[in-house]
């Protein structure tokens, strides 16, 4: 066991999620049961904010506070993309390495927690390796966050099971909707879900088939595969033809042949001169519309998707808390440079037991984990029983938000500034 | 007291809703409790189902399927948008309503209820006028349903309630979410909800300020208000310039001075050579980040908006259950060509105590009710506290569907057929 004691800073970072906040909540609660952490202090803004100094009290905080946290969507702390690019801005790099070390410096700041994905794991992996290097006694242990469920080594990423949980309830209810309305002239609707590159979320809508083939989503259009036209029309046509009715699910970043997105329309340009970007799903809506005489709408989640804490998972909730735990055990162990991954262990009768594990940090940063091409059923167009298998149990449970007035009622902190102690950064 | 005996029949028309189910199952629930009402008869598909003699048993349904019609949305009979138009083509229409009688009189049908908007209140009043012209004895009571909002004389429709709540939480979600990212540069997020001519379901979004000015939706565009441009840009400026970030909720019907819906750009056209309708929210994306270079995203709820029975609203559900109860008991004390309408009585202490009256079909029938105009602030972007007042009861309550493996576990019907007793419709 160490004997560093000092005080302790959690950020956030990226693009929210409806439980990175639990994590948060997991760092903080696991912080007050140990003695050698004194301060328990939050960054702004992720790196962004501790550059500038803009420290809040977490121990200020109310425990109703903390406890909402574990519902609460968005980042409560705030959360920025900042990157310290050594590639690209090696002196900038520099500079905002020195400033992060006099930050902690001046703060005591001994045990660092940094919530998010690639970037941010790298990010803490940097700032590991920094501190090794100038001897500062500081313990970095990143805590896994992304909708995207692209990070490699964890079983699944926080955040990922509660936008696939909202994104397949969404899928089944419009799929109702759709087929009650399809009486005698067939029609599509066309869902649009996050997803640049890696097509974990738009796969994870097949959780709302149920097993039943009939079942929406029909085709699920993965950022994976290049977009083909003709095999995508064929099968609207053969799933109207059916069913009456088709439901089509696209990860925003499909592509064709040459690469491009199919949401980018470079020969349209605006009003202002820049090409249109109105979404794949627009796009798509124009195809099916135009060449089989469908009537089409479209669906764009957008933010709502990651956002959507009312229909949160209570499994990925929990696994996210219990990521920010873990990375607060971690430190007071002694340990530095790891990021906290999830591990699932399938007992004899089916049930599934969580629990967490550390990776070094230098195995995950800038690694992108895609959808195993044999999850996917040959066509493309549909993951399968493997896919299923993994999926399925990380959108078990509910989060019951407390409400009033019929919403759901998040928590804000109070946010309590820690004195500056530095000049401003230059 | 009646003494007419027979069968009942039930049938949804329109775009569905997440309560319309309460209703048939408030209709199947009270007609179980009158002798007179023999069997009890479901229409597929609305009207158009009826002509073409496609009635299901729902006697035959299990108890827990009529149960789960209290939490399942879309329309479980199956809907139709098919209207009996005299006006545009009365010999059609003559037809039409020969072979409704055909069907009533086939299957002893005495009691008929229609769910619907203006348009199903305007056939369910012709089939009762009809009824009386001819002598055959038939009891039509409509039944409210839209999540427009735009009947008159109810106090509310039911699925407004539903629709509200869910976009509200989404707002408030994506609101939150939004601004935990606005670290260093605006962003702006321009959410798209439903509402051609009435901006009922728009203006419910305000419920997500829970009073707090600082709250978003910061702006409303509702489809009443003419579309600023000028007005528009300043207002999210002004917005940005304070919360660092803007959420705007626009009903997908906004029109500019000239009447035309801003969405449909008629100068640029798709690969067909059709307009392009990308849509409100989109057309207010590239004039945001056009001309104040503040990064823009957009959320397109669409169907997702009122299919959404996962985040249903209580007292939405029962009041639809309710309307379907009182539609059944109206018909067997003998009474026809009414609607069910919605009474709200507000006691002293504050809390609502809702009930249900009728109102004569022909006051229904084609009028539009519009949020009334000082029930909207003066610069039109936002709706008052006359409009909160009235709108924020109506989401009260969670409507909790049971659930397996992490999805709500909505119902189908079985639908037994009854047997066909007439020649093909010509």
């Amino acid at each position: 066991m160490s004997e560093l004691m000092g005080n302790l800073l959690v950020a956030q970072s990226g693009g929210p999620t409806a439980v990175i906040n639990a994590s948060v909540a997991g760092v903080i609660t696991e912080a007050g049961r140990h003695e050698c952490v004194e301060e328990i202090y939050g960054g702004l803004n992720g790196i962004l904010g501790i550059l500038n100094e803009e420290l809040i009290d977490l121990g200020d905080e109310k425990r109703s506070a903390i406890e909402g946290l574990r519902y609460t969507p968005a980042a409560a702390l705030g959360t920025c993309r900042y990157k310290i690019d050594f590639k690209k801005k090696p002196e900038k790099a520099a500079r905002d390495m020195d400033r992060l070390f006099e930050v902690f410096q001046a703060h005591n700041v001994r045990f660092f927690f940094y919530a998010g994905g690639n970037d941010s794991q790298d990010t803490s992996h940097k700032i590991h390796e920094e501190a090794v290097r100038r001897g500062y006694e500081l313990r970095v242990i990143g805590v896994p966050k992304t909708i995207d469920n692209d990070l490699p080594h964890t079983d699944s990423c926080p955040g990922y099971g509660s936008v696939i949980k909202y994104n397949a309830t969404t899928v089944m209810e419009v799929g109702i909707d759709v087929a009650s309305m399809a009486t005698d002239d067939g029609s599509c609707c066309i869902i649009e879900v996050m997803g640049r590159s890696a097509g974990w979320i738009a796969a994870g809508t097949v959780l709302a088939k149920r097993g039943h083939p009939a079942n929406p989503p029909h085709l699920i259009l993965l950022p994976e595969n290049v977009f083909d036209e003709t095999k995508f029309l064929a099968k609207v046509k053969e799933t109207v033809d059916a069913y009456k009715y088709c439901i089509v699910v696209v990860g925003e970043g499909i592509k064709n042949a040459a690469g491009e997105e199919i949401g980018a329309d470079k020969e349209r340009l605006d009003a202002f001169g820049h090409p249109v970007l109105a979404g794949a799903a627009e796009k798509l809506k124009q195809l099916v519309q135009g060449k089989l005489n469908t009537k089409t709408r479209t669906v764009l989640l957008g933010y709502a998707q990651r956002a959507a804490a009312h229909c949160a998972s209570l499994t990925d909730a929990t696994n996210a808390f219990a990521c920010g735990e873990a990375a607060v055990r971690a430190a007071v162990d002694g340990r530095s440079g790891f990021m906290v991954k999830i591990v699932r262990e399938t007992q004899p009768e089916g049930a599934i037991k969580w629990s967490t594990d550390l990776q070094p940090l230098a195995d995950i940063a800038n690694v992108e984990h895609f959808v195993p091409r044999d999850w996917i059923n040959e066509d493309g167009f549909l993951p399968n029983d493997k896919f299923v298998e993994y999926a399925r149990p990380l959108i078990e449970g509910e989060v019951r938000a407390p409400t009033e007035g019929g919403l759901p009622k998040y928590v804000t902190l109070e946010k309590s500034r820690v004195e500056k102690r530095l000049a401003p950064r230059a």
